[in-house]
């Protein structure tokens, strides 16, 4: 299987099921195929528990916070709209390199978006004059999904204790919410030494099955549910439980936690491998160097436009991307990259490569020989 | 596979995912993984448009009029959610025996619930005389999930159709929508056909994946999106579109259409053998028998409350329910039973057996013999 993903360089748009993952998935289709919340069915009852338990367990967090959802969008929404919801006077903030997800919100309810750095890193001092006492939400994406910045989101919750205790009781109150899809791969995901109050995880973008994932939910956390129905979940995601989903998903977060730090390592090794053969064409780094996942190199070409480079690749064997494939498919703008200071003419010449488990120097090789061909 | 389920009478709760459409999923877990709205992903995008337009070929509607979604709770709560939020002058009407995603919609939004008769039938001239100028949707489930009543929605359908002559031009639309997820497997769901603006179907009661459906559009229907994202599935279910889900939906929506006659013909028989084992204990059948899905059994027996019953059964390798299995997690009373005007007392007596693909003979044999155990 391996060897058919050599050229694929756009592991953030989604990653292959773990040949583990779905072979642990399978007997829940056919013979364990129970509804959980029927009365016979403890066993599978017991087998989601587990799974719940093992996610918290690698949260840092107790089993009722995680919510199991269909997808990180899902649990995005859950997560803002629940909020806002509950609090129609409050105001939310985010940032300017959100996912359409949250950044879609903003439509809906009052509120602002915080700056970032041209290395996308989120302003803190923008960030401290928006805080204002009607703030109730800040979500902010933990590692961007178009140029890999990783937030310091230790750093954004300091901001927030300040503000925190300013208010006293009384106030509203004030929630830090993360979109960590990106991040989980990559970076530590315990939520409560991140200072995060909810999580938005998923499944499809960590060798787990698409359209799975959770919301971590503080017990603090109040927020209205999206949806209505038969109460699963704690109420907050009505709907039969995916048990194959969601045991998928969390066997896949167990992998890819376990093998996190000897993969960031070679990752990073194949990154600056792939940085020096995009300079080595002329590309120009977009974003932090410094604060990046190791699996992401977005990189500009100003003598190619971007959606001719990403379809000469294709023809090439090369899996590439504009950007993030949900902008791909509207042809919309890179809210992304304008918000750190590219003009549109600019963006319009970017690449995403995103590297992942299969991808090996052979991989990097492939991309030079196509990179040539097209560039040189 | 199939000797394992001899004993299993609970397929309105779930239903196991068929081997063929399982092995056609497969693939799309691994090799075919890509995120369809990537530039260079034409394949899977094709194959995702491929299975719109089967749904839509069986459902006699156009392809863009399919919007897929995680399951039918979560469809049921884009269409009403979605036409409530897009019309907030106006009023809902639902049936009294909705599934609990559909009756949760009427504690937000203003409106009334259609009585039924104790065979579980909407009561027509109540509906006429609900239908005021402000009522925008109707939501009335096709088949029943406890007592699998199945609605005359064609002649509901005309009622409304009157009503809609009288609106003339410039009134509010009047929306009819269905929860069909119990009705696919053995009725027709020609969804124009039948008068439906909306239906909702659900993958997990038709040997498909859990958490896979669809919700049907008619092109004519204005509503809001639930979600903010991505905007796929035509801007009404952002997110990931979940590909081996989707696929797999739309393969077993396909074979339960196809085999639908011939399955029809042997449920009614082994129906027919059910009712007769049950009486023979004194066992009561609730609901009508004449307007009724051919997998239901609702019965209540006098002499042991349902709880009791259903966990003896379980004892002896027999899966049977005390109604959805969303209220046996819950521990609430049925307001369908209530509905049809049985008292607390008696609907605590009333047991759910459904059947299915792997019902035999054999099945109904065992539970003769399991009940005579227990009841004689």
């Amino acid at each position: 299987m391996k060897n058919s993903f050599v050229g694929f360089f756009d592991y953030a748009s989604a990653t292959p099921v773990d040949p583990v993952v779905s072979d642990y998935m399978a007997p829940y289709y056919s013979d364990k195929f129970f509804n959980p919340s029927a009365l016979y069915s403890s066993e599978i009852k017991t087998d989601l528990e587990n799974a719940r338990r093992d996610v918290a367990a690698i949260l840092g967090v107790k089993p009722r916070e995680i919510v199991f959802t269909a997808g990180c969008t899902e649990a995005n929404n859950i997560a803002l709209q629940g909020v806002m919801d509950r609090f129609p006077e409050g105001k939310l903030l985010i940032s300017a390199i959100e996912h359409d997800s949250v950044q879609g919100a903003l439509e809906r309810y009052n509120g602002a978006e915080i700056p970032v750095h041209p290395d996308g890193l989120i302003d803190i001092n923008a960030l401290r004059e928006l805080v204002s006492d009607d703030v109730v939400l800040i979500s902010i994406i933990y590692a961007n999904n178009e140029i890999g910045t990783i937030q310091n989101l230790r750093e954004i919750s300091a901001v927030l204790d300040e503000e925190r205790n300013n208010r006293g009781s009384g106030g509203l109150p004030l929630y830090l919410h993360t979109d960590a899809a990106q991040a989980a791969n990559y970076c530590s995901i315990k939520a409560r030494s991140l200072g995060v109050q909810l999580m938005s995880l998923n499944g499809g973008k960590i060798y787990g099955p698409k359209a799975s994932g959770c919301l971590f939910v503080g017990n603090e956390v109040e927020l209205s549910p999206l949806y209505f129905g038969g109460n699963q979940e704690s109420g907050m995601r009505s709907g039969t439980e995916n048990i194959p989903s969601i045991l998928g998903f969390a066997k896949s977060l167990e992998i890819s936690q376990a093998d996190m730090r000897q993969e960031v390592s070679r990752l990073c090794e194949l990154q600056s491998g792939l940085y020096r053969i995009c300079e080595s064409y002329g590309g120009v780094i977009v974003g932090s160097r410094k604060h990046r996942l190791p699996n992401n190199v977005n990189v500009r070409f100003d003598q190619v436009d971007n959606e001719t480079l990403v379809m000469r690749l294709a023809e090439m064997g090369i899996q590439a991307a504009i950007g993030s494939a949900c902008h791909a498919a509207s042809g919309a703008k890179s809210h992304v990259l304008a918000s750190i200071g590219l003009t549109d003419q600019e963006a319009q010449h970017c690449i995403r490569l995103t590297i992942g488990r299969y991808t090996t120097p052979e991989s990097l090789s492939q991309l030079d020989r196509a990179l040539r061909v097209i560039l040189a």
